[in-house]
């Protein structure tokens, strides 16, 4: 089989460590030739955020939680060993140390490679996120586009 | 080929959101005529709770556990953001105003489009809970079952 | 179609419950003549680890994190009702009362039933942990291997 192969991930973690797991898979298979799609949903979504504020029309709650929720893949916290904030800094000292891609690096190498970034709407709907705050180059789809990609998927991975 | 696709989700994680997202993706797939399977385990069994309490016979550590664990969909919390049980209020104040389903609904949503639900029957046990504490509807079987629809899954996800 | 299935799992976590469901789905897989790898990366690393301090040079950063990381399977936590420490304890008296295997045993079955035990090169690094504190019986290797044995699999989850 010649048959190009694909590799569909949801990442619905918030956590910079499993987002960094998501696009070192992601980068990995987009360098072997499958066709890569990230499709971000709920908490994964901070991932594509801008860095700076935006202003925006929110409501009292969209404003609550875009407050709470980190501004980009640089502002998100470790899944555990998050020392208050320190974690991160630690693994991205020891990252530098070792030559290891930030995050924000790995995004962006992604989007060199073609991976398709998708930000899932109904969950850009529900935190009130609104496109001017979601960085360019990413589409905004659904479940279906999601299981179309995944059906014909060889790794299918909720991350 | 025009075989029966398949989609076959491990719901290990007791979070609103995150069962949330299994069950979008479960709903989304029966839509699209996969046979669908959410194989429920460890945290993930609350889910399938009945939201009363029910009176049975239990070890002084399964109704410890039984107090501890969230009774049915409806009480879970959220994986993060949840402030102390107030996320999970925000959360479904939102999804009314934007005509998103509450879990429980998408739970009666999957039964009717035929999901099979299925209880991991070796945490039940461990969690001590019984079966009159568990929704009808829902079969019971082990990592032998989970397997034999998973290896000819197209969709597999551990959620 | 007589091929080999496999199944191959990332464990990111290091939490003692889903560290459990990742060794049982791949035990079952075992059972069932699947060629079955399992990919530890991050936290998940822990379950390799051996139990016993192990004198190795390190610097400030791996040193601290080497005493904060759970030494081993039998000392990880639950990823919820961990109850500082005691959730853990009350788990195994639990399992012990059903006759359920306890993580350290069900990584040795793995190792006998021929499952492929794989530390992520780049995590270990990271991580600042050296080849003398980690069990023996582990391949090292990197995303590509990964990904080499995922595109074949039948089933593949991150966990």
């Amino acid at each position: 089989m010649t048959e190009t192969k694909k590799t569909t991930i949801v990442l619905f973690s918030g956590d910079y460590d499993k987002a960094m797991a998501a696009y070192i898979i992601a980068n990995g298979a987009a360098a072997y030739d499958h066709e890569v799609t990230i499709f971000h949903t709920f908490w994964g979504l901070n991932a594509l955020r801008k860095d700076e504020p935006i202003a925006v029309q929110k409501s009292f709650l969209e404003k609550l939680f875009g407050k709470m929720m980190p501004r980009g893949a640089n502002k998100m916290g470790l899944s555990r060993m998050n020392f208050a904030g320190m974690g991160p800094q630690m693994i991205k000292h020891i990252m530098k140390k070792h030559n290891a891609m930030p995050l924000p690096d790995l995004i962006e190498l992604a989007k060199e490679q073609g991976v398709k970034l998708v930000a899932c709407q109904m969950t850009v709907d529900l935190l009130g996120l609104k496109p001017e705050e979601i960085m360019d180059g990413v589409d905004y789809a659904g479940v279906a586009a999601y299981l179309g990609d995944a059906a014909e998927g060889n790794v299918n991975l909720f991350i």
